[in-house]
């Protein structure tokens, strides 16, 4: 992984600024010959556009994506595939004040020692917005998983919001679409509905733990050891703006457990190996074993809050700021789309890394 | 990343199975004209170095690393640096029994799938043992970044053994030598040498928690979005072996936070600017702060255990596996110089990015 | 190199096909805090534009560059820079008859087999309308070489037309903007005018030989072995439309010539090692050697010809075939500005990946 | 393409000097399951050894290669491959005098101006020498050709030597082992050595064109536009000592001819389109036909001569420089087997990035 590029084989090169004229990206490296239209991507942008109800930023965007290259009559071409999302809602004005200050938890201040200058109409280069141009890579991602691993499936919530977690045992799949935070415990969601509110209330904002999941998932993905696809993960979630944390499986949770626990037993199924459990995430070694794969990632609270926090100028001033404009209180919320894009990017790239090298024969058992 | 190098400018290619005549890797991309010979990296290695107390496997390996190339009386030339370590101890008679079986929790049965064929030798590739290259070449970073980034100091310790943290409040950097846990509260020290002890006796293994930080890392270093410092980070300590999770600073508990608390507030000190706190690790929108950089990780524990578990063979029987040879009953221990040598690749790795792209200038404050 | 991404730290993925809504690319790497705006980049685009005279299609494009990120109030940020070129003139009628046949010489047969479909509209990707793309990166490298590297000077022209080769004793750099044809010899530049109207009107079309030249290049730029700066080159000039042959220095005459005769031997001036002759063409072991770099290359005739050739359909029928539309006699011409574009690619790409390891410093002499 | 390391998927990474105890490289990306000894190399590496006849370097090297890693019992496992080759006859003194001058054509000032120091024995890094690794990495790509496609033939030659051209009428390829310059005209070779014993005793050194060829090659390979076959190749045998200039089919030359000429007409053969001639040389749109591919380059003449040439010293003093030590009068003798690795190195990782991304599926003609 390279500055603005991510992936080896299906490659995503992201640009744009938050408040200039369009953000976008370039998807190169996809499979050719497979339907490709805005309507594929357009229900996955929907999904993470802002100002859909209270408790994300209430920016307007359409978030309108247009393919401007690499496909014919509908068709992807095997050519470079140019996704182009205008920004419309750039009310600047709101963000003027603050641009010769540091937002205390924002990149400001890094940005500004990095390259001498910054964009800061609404965080420029650092600002989520960027995470379209994910989604929207995601949903090519996502059509061509559907042609060449029919069967995987992605799937992400969010299992923690502050130190609320939910109920793994009210875990209902179907529950995730039908609340404003990705939750598939009913009874969490309404608690978290009121415990955001007040946050927002009273000028706060929290953190988030997503956890982003796929099934269906052939093993035999991965390329040991610098390609690792538990490596290629951890990468590609903490490179989502205001994650801290990535975990695999058990993650940070294994180191409590012994290895009499934390073997994932094998007994053969019908089909072939099965696990008694999956304390590994679906990785073995850096490859996939036919488990689900199961990533979590934490998310910090939104820095851009209306509680004054000191901080200083460019000129070295101290002073006090307060962050207006329109912010989500919990940030993660519009993440669970991303990390669903990251995900299906990376397995992609796996999947035609894998058939480069091994041609995606497997090795026999039984 | 791809395969089996990792980064971009400073470039580590590392070789070599467990039981095989030697391992070693390529650095390139080294600055030229530094002092560097084997004395300089043969430390790190002996810190790394199996058999050395009870608490870690009784393989004996000298692991004396040879320069093969890359230097020219004593100075890096700028050309690739090879380092080699023969393997001596290679006792493959261990091993021979489960060539045919996948020991759970090992990279057994995804190489099997994956490569059809997979050398069963000590795990071959995927053994911890491949770790010794890594510190080699870590070496070579600490005598680069000594040169380039003066002051700049990596230190790694465990902070967690099974269930069993660290109280932080007895910290103790110079605990962190005296015993065989790299521990720095000596009374976890000395309560984690029973605790292993009698898990080692009952058969069983455990897992822990590294943490590795930097001070004196200079604001500026990462490249967003997608080679920030932290996704690289992520990247690195995912590819060590057994590792399920990685944090950079709050890391997984920064969900808990509120934005009022996770600010890492600023005030302008004699020097520039100074954080209050450090929430972020040290890491900002994928740019260093000038902070320390905080990084932790979660190491499973040893899958190699003496308490049979459930598995099964090649041809697909169902068998009880007990796991014979020589094994570490928390290799997180040897994980700690890994670490260490990974966070030294990766900072350097982006310190030559950072002055290829801005020349090291820094934007000015006050 | 890979797919459609070119460059280590100054990066350019371009994307777009010919009768697309549009063409652009992705500028990554570039330094920050440098002055760029369109105005900047537009006179490249200028000088290669179609439709200027009788000797280039006379498709009509204003080939109007927008910037649309990775600039604020005119410096660039360090962020990735987004260049986009509307197409305005798609006569997609003029192709449509030759959507189910493969012209020869073009890449419509390989891109058929390769990826079982492709973009017939003028070519689609493999049009050198592309090259438009690297014209403008080429125009964000000049400047920052301007900056970087101040008194660096990227210099093409025309060497051969078909078998008329300029006359060396003739050189006039102050002729090559005087001419359609960036000839140095006006001799020559006559005599080409004729004998390139003449088979224009013979339907028929002929090749080209380019040379593009740097001087005031710094020693030291090349990373050998496999990153050479001639390497770089050769694949940098080989990778436009058309080209079938890469030489440095004496190039492919070199065979010719002995040790004696080739030897460019150095004496010192007044500020450094001289070299009395430069066969070389700038680069000894794949490092500048701080004399001019000089880089041919040969551009094959324009395979659209009116004149009927024999050639086949996608249904594996016998035809001939006549290529009307809009097309270039002599597609070298339009070849220079993409040579000098994709030098000042090269050029600026070495000067950062230099700086990266050696801080930019050079050995003594003297 | 980075420093020391070449190819995507088929990646080698080279390492070593002319004078240390070793060289060798490590091949990453293998595919699986082939078998491999040092059986299958040395053949090539005996082909390209030195000191084999009066008009190689009297240099005595057995250029026994090992293999450290990534294979078991005879098969390769998908994990790198690391090939040694020790250097046993380094007679240092021979190259002690021009520790601190620079050779007129050599690297020696290049290094020293941009590393700021060199080593001198042999040409350190910069040495032929080199050129063994990637003869050993080409026998491992010419193992997994030949499982993945069977009938592909990869041919290298002399075709001219100084000013002395073969004649195309007499080529006969089963002349070509029977000389010792690799030359498939029986004729051209008597002259040849004739020729070059007389430059040898005159104390001077001649230049070479070599050409490599492969037939058997599937259409379909090659990843437009940065990643282009001829592209690659041009890089890949640019990168090789000594080289000036690389061609593809008629190369420099189709710059002389007409557009009707250049057109390589179509037909329907029985097995699909075929081609009534070959001026591009196996390529088009940087994607391979399915012709033979057919690659030119030009090896300058050996620097190091016995006749003395100008030149300075580190020190800036001006000397008459006379090069001893055991120096071949053609060094593109050698450059023939190279050529050869090069194109096989190439075309495999083409194959494998073309399976990756299409699975090796083709377009339907007819």
């Amino acid at each position: 992984m390279s500055f603005n590029t991510f992936g080896q084989m299906f490659r995503v090169t992201t640009w744009g600024e938050s408040h200039g004229p369009a953000i976008g990206c370039t998807v190169d490296g996809c499979p050719p010959g497979l339907p490709l239209t805005e309507a594929d991507l357009q229900p996955w942008l929907d999904a993470r556009k802002p100002g859909q109800n209270k408790f994300t930023t209430q920016r307007r965007e359409d978030d309108l994506v247009r393919i401007l290259s690499g496909t014919f009559q509908g068709l992807t071409t095997g050519t470079p595939i140019q996704l182009m999302i205008e920004n419309t809602d750039q009310r600047s004005k709101d963000y003027g004040d603050i641009a010769q200050s540091f937002r205390p938890g924002h990149a400001d201040i890094t940005y500004h020692q990095k390259y001498g200058l910054r964009d800061p109409r609404g965080g420029g280069r650092s600002s989520a917005r960027e995470t379209a141009s994910r989604v929207a890579a995601g949903g090519v991602a996502r059509v061509a998983l559907a042609a060449l691993v029919p069967g995987l499936k992605i799937t992400g919530y969010m299992v923690q919001m502050g130190a609320r977690a939910i109920d793994r045992a009210r875990f209902d799949a179907d529950q995730i679409a039908r609340n404003p935070f990705w939750c598939p415990d009913p009874v969490a969601a309404t608690d978290w509905a009121t415990y955001l509110d007040d946050l927002r209330k009273s000028h706060n904002s929290v953190g988030a733990v997503i956890e982003v999941t796929a099934t269906g998932v052939p093993p035999g993905l991965g390329a040991p050891l610098y390609g690792k696809l538990d490596a290629d993960l951890a990468a590609a979630m903490m490179s989502i703006n205001a994650v801290k944390g990535v975990e695999i499986g058990e993650g940070m949770a294994s180191a409590a457990l012994t290895g009499v626990e934390n073997a994932d037993e094998i007994r053969m199924g019908p089909k072939g190996p099965e696990f008694l459990s999956n304390h590994a995430g679906g990785i073995l070694g850096g490859i996939s074993t036919g488990q689900p794969v199961v990533v979590r990632f934490a998310v910090k609270p939104t820095s851009s809050i209306l509680t004054p926090r000191r901080t200083i100028t460019t000129a070295g001033d101290e002073i006090d700021l307060v962050t207006k404009g329109r912010h989500d209180p919990c940030v993660g919320i519009r993440a669970v789309p991303v990390g669903e894009a990251m995900l299906a990017c990376v397995l992609l790239d796996h999947v035609l890394r894998d058939r480069a090298q091994t041609g995606g024969q497997r090795g026999q058992i039984g």
